[in-house]
C-alpha cells in the first residue's frame, strides 16, 4: 500500500514552519534560512556534509517517493499566479524528480521540468489530491511537501502515515504554525523525539494501527 | 550573586504549560496530569523512581534555592481570592520549604505553613518582586515557579538566568502558551535540547554573558 509521508518539515520551538511576511526576496519571511541550516550541513544536501543523525533523517526525503503534493505558498511568493512564467523557486532541475502536485485555487496547465519533475496544478480536496498523486506515484509513496497549512490539512483529514518534524532552537514568534488544530495528535500517532548534537530535535509521528 | 531560575516547567509540543479551563477539580484543565507524568516517575518525586536524565534535571528544582515567586493561578483555582481559608493546593507542608511569593492583585496577610514555607502575597512589578524575594533568599537563588504567564513576564523583563522547560509529547491545542512574546529568545540565551528515553525533551536556556 502506498503511504503518505512528511519529511524534514523544519519548525521553530514555538512551532512555526515559516516566518512572515513571505515574499520573493524572503521566501521564509523573517525566519530567513535559519530553519534549514541543520539540513544544509548534511551530506544529503552537499558533498562533504555530516553523515550523522541529521543526515540519517534527511535522506528519507526521497526514499521510495513517487509523487509530491505541496501548497501554493511553497510553490511561489504571494502573487505568483499572476506571473505566467513562474516555474517555482528551484531552477530548471527541481529537487523533486517526480510528478509534483501544487494545490492552488488558480490552476494552470502542467509544466515539465528537467530531471523528472512535472508540476501539476490542482484545485481539489486533500482526499482527491492524494488519490491523484497516489495514482501518479505508481505504487510508491506520496510525500506531502508542505508548507504547514497543507501538512495540517492532510493530517487533520487522517491522510498522513508518517510525519517528521525538525525542531530548531529558535523562537520565531510569528508565521504559520504547524500545531494549530492538531490537538490530541498523540492519540492517533506514536511519537518519538531525539535530539541531535547539531542542536535540533527530530520528532517522528507514526500512525498507530487502528 | 543570587541567580533567578526556572525548573521543570512542563509544556506540550505546542508550548502550553497548562490546559483549560483551570478549576478546583482540574488545576491543569484538559491537560490533566499528562504534563507531569515524566516527573512522577523520577526518584525526585517518589522513592523507587528512576534516577536517569529526568531525575538529574528534576532535582535541580530545590538546589540552592532560597525563595520562590509564583503566579496567582498557580496558587489556586479561579476565585481563590474570595476564599479566606485557601492556603494553596499542597496541604499543610508545601514542597517549597522557603519564603514563597504569590503575585496577585488581591494580596492578603502572609500564611506560615509547616516545613519552612511561608506564603507572602505581592502586588508588584517583576523587578520589585524579585528584589523582595532575593532579599528573603539571603544570597541563595530565586526560583520562578510558574505558571507560564509569570515565567514569560520575568523572561521578558530580562530577569531570568536559567530556564528549564520539559517538552512532553502531547499536543494540547489550547491553554496558556509559554512562547508568546518570546521571539528571538535564542539571541540572549544559549539553548540546549536533550531528549530522554522517557519520551520528553529537556530544553535549557542559559543567559549569555553580555
Ligand atoms: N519549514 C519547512 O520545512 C518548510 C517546508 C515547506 C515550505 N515551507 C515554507 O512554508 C511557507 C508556505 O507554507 P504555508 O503554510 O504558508 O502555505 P502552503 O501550505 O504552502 O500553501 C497554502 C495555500 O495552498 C493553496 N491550497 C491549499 N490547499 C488547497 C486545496 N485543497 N485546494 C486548492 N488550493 C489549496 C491555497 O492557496 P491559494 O488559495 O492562494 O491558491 C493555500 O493558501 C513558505 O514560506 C515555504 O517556503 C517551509
Ligand atoms: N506546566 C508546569 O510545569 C506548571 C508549573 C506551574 C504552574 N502550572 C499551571 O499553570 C497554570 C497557571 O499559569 P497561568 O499562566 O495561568 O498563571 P500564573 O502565571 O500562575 O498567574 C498569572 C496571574 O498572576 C497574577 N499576577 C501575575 N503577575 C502579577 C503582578 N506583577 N502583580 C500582581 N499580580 C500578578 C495575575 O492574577 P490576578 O490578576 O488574578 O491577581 C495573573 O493573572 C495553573 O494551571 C498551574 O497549575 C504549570
Amino acid at each position: 500500500m502506498s503511504r503518505t509521508r512528511v519529511h524534514n518539515l523544519s519548525i521553530s520551538l514555538d512551532g512555526f514552519a515559516t516566518g512572515e511576511p513571505q515574499s520573493a526576496e524572503a521566501p521564509f519571511g523573517h525566519a530567513g534560512e535559519r530553519l534549514h541550516q541543520w539540513m544544509f550541513a548534511t551530506r544529503f544536501w552537499a558533498e562533504g556534509g555530516t553523515a550523522g543523525i541529521d543526515d540519517a533523517f534527511a535522506v528519507r526525503h526521497s526514499d521510495g517517493i513517487g509523487a509530491e503534493i505541496m501548497g501554493a505558498n511553497k510553490f511561489g511568493p504571494p502573487g505568483w499566479p499572476d506571473d505566467p512564467d513562474w516555474k517555482g523557486w528551484w531552477g530548471p532541475n527541481p529537487p523533486f524528480h517526480t510528478p509534483t502536485f501544487v494545490l492552488t485555487h488558480h490552476p494552470r496547465p502542467p509544466i515539465e521540468m528537467d530531471g523528472g519533475t512535472t508540476f501539476h496544478f490542482l484545485d481539489a480536496t486533500p482526499d482527491e489530491a492524494l488519490a491523484t498523486a497516489a495514482e501518479a506515484a505508481g505504487g510508491r509513496d506520496v510525500r506531502i511537501g508542505g508548507g504547514a497549512t497543507v501538512v495540517r490539512d492532510f493530517v487533520t483529514a487522517g491522510l498522513v502515515d508518517h510525519l517528521h518534524l525538525v525542531q530548531v532552537p529558535i523562537v520565531l514568534g510569528r508565521g504559520v504554525r504547524v500545531w494549530d488544530g492538531l490537538e490530541g495528535l498523540e492519540e492517533t500517532y506514536a511519537v518519538e523525539a531525539v535530539s541531535s548534537p547539531s542542536g535540533v530535535t527530530h520528532l517522528t509521528f507514526d500512525k498507530r494501527a487502528s
